[in-house]
């Protein structure tokens, strides 16, 4: 294990977390808030620590799969631990541990809070809601592919990095050299970012409210910084924000498809697949509510919120316009299954996501197809791209250790005694990081309420859902630390 | 498709039929009931359509995999249509869709039931109690697995029918024949159930309750013929059938290994990790409703309430002594994981079973070492012995068509509207075959309120589980019919 990597890598991203802490910075000072200084503080440590960290440069610079996924995952770890240190210092999140949940579910882009909806949110220090919807931006796409972008770091263990810090199963280069790749992913992100802004600003947001909105939405997080998130926007910023909440939940890799003009390489089965539940999801839930006696709805509100959830939670941002605890168990039953489903892969968003939802199926069916052929030998393809065993075997796995985590933590927060609804939400809210779940976790609710366990249980499915899985339970194998 | 061996063996499996229906027939002529002359036209029309199959005699004796699997399903199909009628014509389920439903509750030895608890069962004909349960004794085993320890079918659809019908991903023949392996079954199940029947009546309890208890045993079941299912019963006898309900959900290999004195063998890891899931998860429950205020419970009291509920619910029998359905969300929680986990391969119990589960997770700690070393070839090994990727992906893509099933199966549900959890754990009590759910189907309720098209979703749901997903789905692909 190539511990001197492991530190000067650590170091690097600390370096990079002090620069970031200069939007909040900024912004307290515009707003001249006092809460500033925790953040200048913050910013102090963070920089003074990734400084001592990359002071002693490595003898050997090579790293390998398993430095990769260590770095991956320690790095998450103490980049919430140094970036919860505003909302603690400040004393705005008196608890250390809430702090740390607050902050993990914003890198995450879970969008999960512990802090209650309505006034006393918009009461926050303007910076430190920043911060908030800042962390949803530097998390959607990866801390590390950031510093990536930006310093040459060697090894074959970069890719390792980028594949674990990525979402879904297959990160495919998209040009042949890796720093050019995470170049080009981070301009498509902050021109669509800044895309999405612009089109707020025309809506009647002012600059910070579409400057938060339009991190949220691009990090698929969901921390809004209004009492009642996007409900009491008119519908033309709630139709833009749809649109982009779906737009952020597609492989980043077919927009640079698209700028070159590749249009049918572009909408791949995946994206296909993935518009074709949104659309079934959509008509079914209005629908749903709709015709439900005692809702009131008209079809276009039906459509117009239906459409917002479904966005929201298939892109597991987790924004909300309606409280959707309320509506019929059709349609919260459909809403659960999409936050399992999730965005695409190499998206922004979380979840199981749609291409491995797909190879999971098709395994499916192969194998039925294999009971009644029993010498059938053909192999499972996607968009006419047949699959290596290899890559089916671990889609598999992984769904096997998502359910592993998710049945330990259902058992380990139902300690706590909570009814059923709001264990089972809570943890599918999380590890899928969407944000609200149901019942007490619901729209209008929040997860202050836990105690300390099964907050830092929370925290574990936060990042276990945002590394997929595999680079955080790495953590805990004995092998991992073996010479 | 060789259609001519299919109607034979169905034709045959009719006329089995109408030899089980003696059992109720019996009871009927010595307790004097009415509801007799229902059993009798069933039965005389089972054996009557039987007869008329098997008239003409098949040109080609040979079947294949294809046709192997299409037999079982079909054959479980028919003889719950056929199984149904007694409970129909005699007027004391008027809905045929109830009756279907209580009858493949039955078969697929679920124990879900659409009859009211309390004295309104108590007043149903001892006949029609009667058959209830056997129902659970004859499908627990397999009824084609039956037919074949007494008649000689061909061919080597036989294995395959076999495998279809008999739980868990791997039957090993015992011996090299068949049809010895199915007299063997058979031989020890018989014996397993007299013995429980002569523990029970040493209890206390009446010929008729202990033939009724044991056939529901034997099967795991769940049937019972007293409003408050086992709650009312001494000590002794639930303690007797607690360890009855543990001893029939493990493999009936191992019994036949002991008998033979090989208890090394017999003693298998799937054995030993049902015996510590049992352990763990009693202990965890009682010390749950021990602890937690306001239950009252003394600890030995606790302990065996949740033994009981324990042992019923990972046998997937179903038996109540107390409405676990008022416990805290821990042990509730528990008992829901327990419902998924099931018993073991080779016994009469459902679920995914625990050899599923092993070679699940073995794959999941697998895919990490793979990470930390990815030149690793070794393979997956379960007592020593290595298993064929055929089988691991064979068993991930079981896991994918069980989430299918259950996902749509929960969406149809839900169209109704029940709450979450009703409609959550009425879909997992049926599919694992479990037979009381939480909520509106915990051990109190049923499932009569649900509307007909919702009951067939839930039989749908009990064959599926029973004859583990691929066999019934077989029959929705159209690759099946062709030529």
């Amino acid at each position: 294990m190539n511990f001197a990597m492991i530190r000067r890598t650590l170091g690097f991203m600390l370096l990079f977390l002090a620069i970031f802490l200069l939007v909040p910075l900024v912004t307290s000072l515009i707003y001249w808030e006092k809460a500033g200084l925790s953040v200048l503080i913050a910013a102090l440590l963070a920089g003074g620590v990734g400084w001592l960290c990359i002071l002693k440069k490595p003898k050997k610079r090579e790293i390998y799969a398993r430095e990769g996924f260590v770095i991956v995952a320690l790095c998450w770890i103490v980049l919430s631990l140094f970036g919860a240190l505003p909302f603690w210092l400040s004393g705005e999140i008196p608890s250390y541990v809430d702090a740390l949940f607050e902050t993990v579910s914003g890198f995450t882009t879970t969008g999960a809070t512990i802090l209650p909806t309505g006034e006393a949110l918009e009461a926050l220090p303007k910076c430190l809601l920043m911060w908030r919807s800042f962390t949803h931006w530097v998390g959607g796409m990866g801390v590390l592919v950031f510093v990536m972008a930006f310093l040459p770091l060697s090894g074959a263990g970069n890719l390792h990095m980028m594949r674990a810090e990525s979402t879904g199963a297959d990160v495919g280069k998209i040009v042949p050299k890796m720093r050019q790749t995470a170049k080009i992913l981070y301009l498509i992100y902050a021109a669509m970012t800044t895309a999405q802004f612009l089109l707020l600003l025309c809506g009647g947001m002012s600059v910070f409210e579409a400057l938060n909105t339009a991190f949220s939405t691009a990090g698929t997080g969901g921390f809004g910084f209004k009492g009642d998130s996007m409900a009491s926007y008119n519908s033309y910023l709630q139709i833009v924000t749809t649109v982009f909440m779906l737009l952020f939940s597609i492989n980043f890799n077919s927009y640079f498809l698209l700028l070159r003009g590749k249009c049918k390489d572009a909408f791949n089965a995946e994206v296909r697949t993935f518009l074709l539940i949104v659309l079934g999801a959509i008509l079914l839930i209005s629908l749903n509510i709709f015709l439900t006696e005692g809702y009131g709805y008209g079809f276009a509100e039906a459509l117009k919120d239906a459409a917002f959830s479904v966005a929201s939670v298939i892109s597991t941002t987790g924004f909300v316009t309606e409280d959707f605890n309320l509506w019929p168990t059709l349609s919260k039953t459909v809403l659960v299954v999409l936050m399992f489903i999730g965005a695409c892969a190499g998206s922004t968003g979380g979840g199981i996501k749609v291409s491995r939802i797909m190879v999971l199926c098709k395994g499916g069916i192969y194998e039925v197809g294999r009971m009644i052929h029993p010498k059938q030998v053909k192999k499972i393809a996607i968009d006419g791209r047949k699959l290596e065993h290899e890559v089916v075997r671990s889609i598999n796995a992984y769904l096997v250790a998502f359910i592993l985590v998710y049945v330990i933590s259902l058992l380990l927060i139902s300690l706590e005694g909570y009814d059923l609804v709001t264990s089972f939400t809570a943890v599918a809210a999380t590890v899928n990081n969407v944000g609200p779940g149901l019942g007490a976790v619901g729209p209008s609710g929040n997860f202050a309420f836990f105690n300390d366990f099964s907050k830092l249980v929370l925290v574990f499915d936060m990042l276990a859902g945002r590394l997929e899985i595999f680079p955080i339970l790495i953590l805990f194998s004995p092998r991992t630390w073996k010479k």
